[in-house]
């Protein structure tokens, strides 16, 4: 892969190397919200460079002086590849589009990440999860379903999924209310109300779309790429003992619409170009609308850090419980937005499509504490207490980064704390 | 109840009599969209009497020039009542209000419905659908899972909902294309894919809500008043096959997310006060949460009409192939919108709740073609043809109203025509 320098300092390690080029949304001294592209330790105004008339051959710069990115992930793949190209151009060392950027006031155009306060960058309209980890799914179904069949019939021949509440996806660094509701105490005929006892985590990524298409005319696995525009951590909180009371036959619905977290930064398809590989063997092959061909795969390292109240107050660093790839999802993005629009359903600019929890095949690599702990009967460690699910207090971050060489591309991360119920 | 008379010519067995008073939104002459109030065969056009300054004592003409609902929704009950009352001064007879509304040109601020283009009044940022008809869920029950428990173990203690799609709810008289998808046919491992052979229908009312909540702060049934608007007619159309096939164990997706028809008037609670009523008593009793006291249902009567290509070509009147009542839901809407929030879950202005299928106790009272045919297996007659599910070109039309002696409330209707598969 080819080595490009910025003139700007990117810290050793960063996620925001000059690869990367991730959107954001954060607000800015004028009270609005601001698109942003994290670069290092910074962030590159949008609004600001639009308003300096830098970007204005490429699109009205009220797009890029809206509040959120729906405007401009509207525009398509030929606007979102200029764009990243003009930013690379001013940011590289070896480019002389350099010179303009340097010229503004850096202070106008440069913000600091440790600064700011970053906010859900599109308005999402749907959202939807999948459940497309064969290990995940075989895992739940083992627990939920213990006398039944682990993994359903329709699994292997549908991109499983449904929609979650879009009205409580949250930022990184927002605090999770622990959600009350009603379970079922086992051996009871009659479900009690209370804070969840079973509160979980999924781990998950999730990619946000692009122009979309027309209701009742679907896109096809070959056009999937025009309207993917980048993708996100996705935290799917889980209340697992209101979840395992509700959800039949409809699914689940209160265990999960409490609260979702997604990191701030949108790194764009484009910047993940060179770790695309190969997904795993599909058997039985899928029906026709469903055949993606190769490399819709993404080559993702994704981790899970615990820290408890008590390991902060010892000053201990965060554990690190999970750790996996997303490689080997079983259902890749092109087949999950087919089968969405197979139907017709219309997609919009600016919709969240989460993968479901991404699990390996060892409790390590398990992206759910309801999969690591069992089902709570095989506790973990985390400093010198132990966990099945989550105590208030305890603080969870999910990381993702795709590495090669000193090439490296972060995610940033999802994370929140538990705090008790009101 | 107070026998009001309008100005206004209100046809005999108008649904928009003077005591109704619903809200829409309609393509002006201008190209945008206006928002208006049903009377007669008219719409007010809000944002003519609003630009005349007739309003701005109650709210920002800016909120009632907005092209959606949602602004003024946000303001809360006591500016809806405050309009209502002003809209209803200006229409009657006996106030002398009217003055001031006839002085303006009547060409300016009424509109034929006959020639309006409504559009959906809202933006819906999330749309959930429930199950809250006891003889749905049963029926139901017994079609999708012949060997196992009509109702589930939970139906009685939660009011079971699932989320739906929100970009694909589209106004009355938009044509609803067959979708395709997967379905297994008896006997076969392997499913097929193509157009659905089982297309339905479900009727159901909606509400849409007003301010909301915080997240993490729910809504008890005592304030669940404070943030009802109004209700809409709802079908909820479904692919059965595709449904049967996919929904396990996430609840039903593609089977309904292709096309969800709603009314273009929102009736608002002040117009259907007069109707409230007590809902079924409740066995066992529900969770201290759930109690929403008495006078919480509402008699709405409601029709399904059936008309096949065939009969209309022949001249034939739509067939009624189905009347029922909304005042035996089992779960009400204070219980719905307080379960959703128990766990924190954010409600915001314009998002809508559909009741689930409403239906009575024999097939004529069933609110779809699954529980009237009994899957398909007892066809009902439609003039010189019989059905099981829909077939290309027909059309169905779902109507509600409320009538005590002359005093009527009218929902208009929810209408759609099934065009073939792409």
């Amino acid at each position: 892969m080819p080595h490009i320098e910025s003139w700007l300092e990117i810290p050793a390690g960063s996620d925001f190397t000059i690869y990367n080029l991730p959107y954001g949304a954060f607000r800015a001294n004028d009270g609005r919200l601001h698109l942003g592209i994290a670069i290092g330790a910074k962030i590159l105004d949008l609004h600001a460079v639009a308003d300096a008339g830098l970007l204005d051959d490429i699109c009205d710069r009220r797009i890029l002086q809206a509040e959120r990115l729906n405007p401009f992930l509207a525009l398509g793949r030929e606007k979102w590849k200029a764009l990243r190209l003009r930013i690379a151009a001013f940011l590289r060392t070896d480019q002389a589009a350099d010179a303009r950027l340097r010229e503004l006031n850096a202070s106008r155009v440069f913000v600091d990440q440790a600064d700011a306060k970053m906010a859900v960058p599109m308005n999402i309209g749907d959202y939807v999860d999948f459940y497309s980890s064969i290990e995940h799914a075989t895992n739940l179904g083992k627990i939920f379903r213990p006398d039944g069949e682990a993994l359903m019939p329709n699994w292997r021949h549908i991109p499983i999924a449904y929609h979650g509440r879009s009205s409580t996806i949250v930022i990184d660094g927002t605090p999770i209310v622990r959600p009350s509701g009603q379970r079922k105490p086992p051996g009871s005929n009659m479900p009690v109300f209370g804070p969840s006892t079973k509160l979980d985590i999924e781990l998950e990524v999730g990619f946000v779309t692009g122009p979309g298409n027309k209701l009742g005319e679907p896109i096809p696995v070959e056009k999937a790429r025009d309207h993917i525009f980048g993708l996100v951590l996705v935290n799917d909180w889980s209340a697992r003992d209101i979840q395992a009371w509700e959800y039949q036959p409809l699914g689940p619905f209160l265990g999960k619409s409490f609260a979702t977290t997604i990191s701030p930064w949108i790194v764009t398809m484009d910047a993940l170009e060179p770790f695309r590989t190969n997904g795993p063997v599909q058997e039985p092959q899928p029906l026709p609308y469903l055949r993606s061909g190769d490399r819709w795969s993404y080559d993702i390292a994704l981790a899970v850090d615990l820290s408890t109240k008590r390991m902060r107050a010892q000053g201990s660093t965060p554990k690190t419980v999970s750790r996996t790839t997303f490689k080997e999802m079983y259902w890749n993005m092109a087949q999950q937005l087919a089968h969405v629009t197979v139907n017709g359903t219309a997609i919009r600019p600016g919709d969240l499509y989460a993968s479901g929890t991404i699990s390996g095949t060892t409790p390590d690599a398990f992206g759910s504490f309801i999969e690591m702990t069992w089902n709570g009967t095989k506790p973990i460690r985390a400093g010198d207490e132990t966990r099945t699910f989550l105590e208030d207090g305890d603080e969870v971050t999910l990381r993702a980064w795709c590495e090669s060489g000193d090439f490296r591309i972060g995610f940033g991360k999802a994370s929140g704390t538990i705090v008790p119920a009101r």
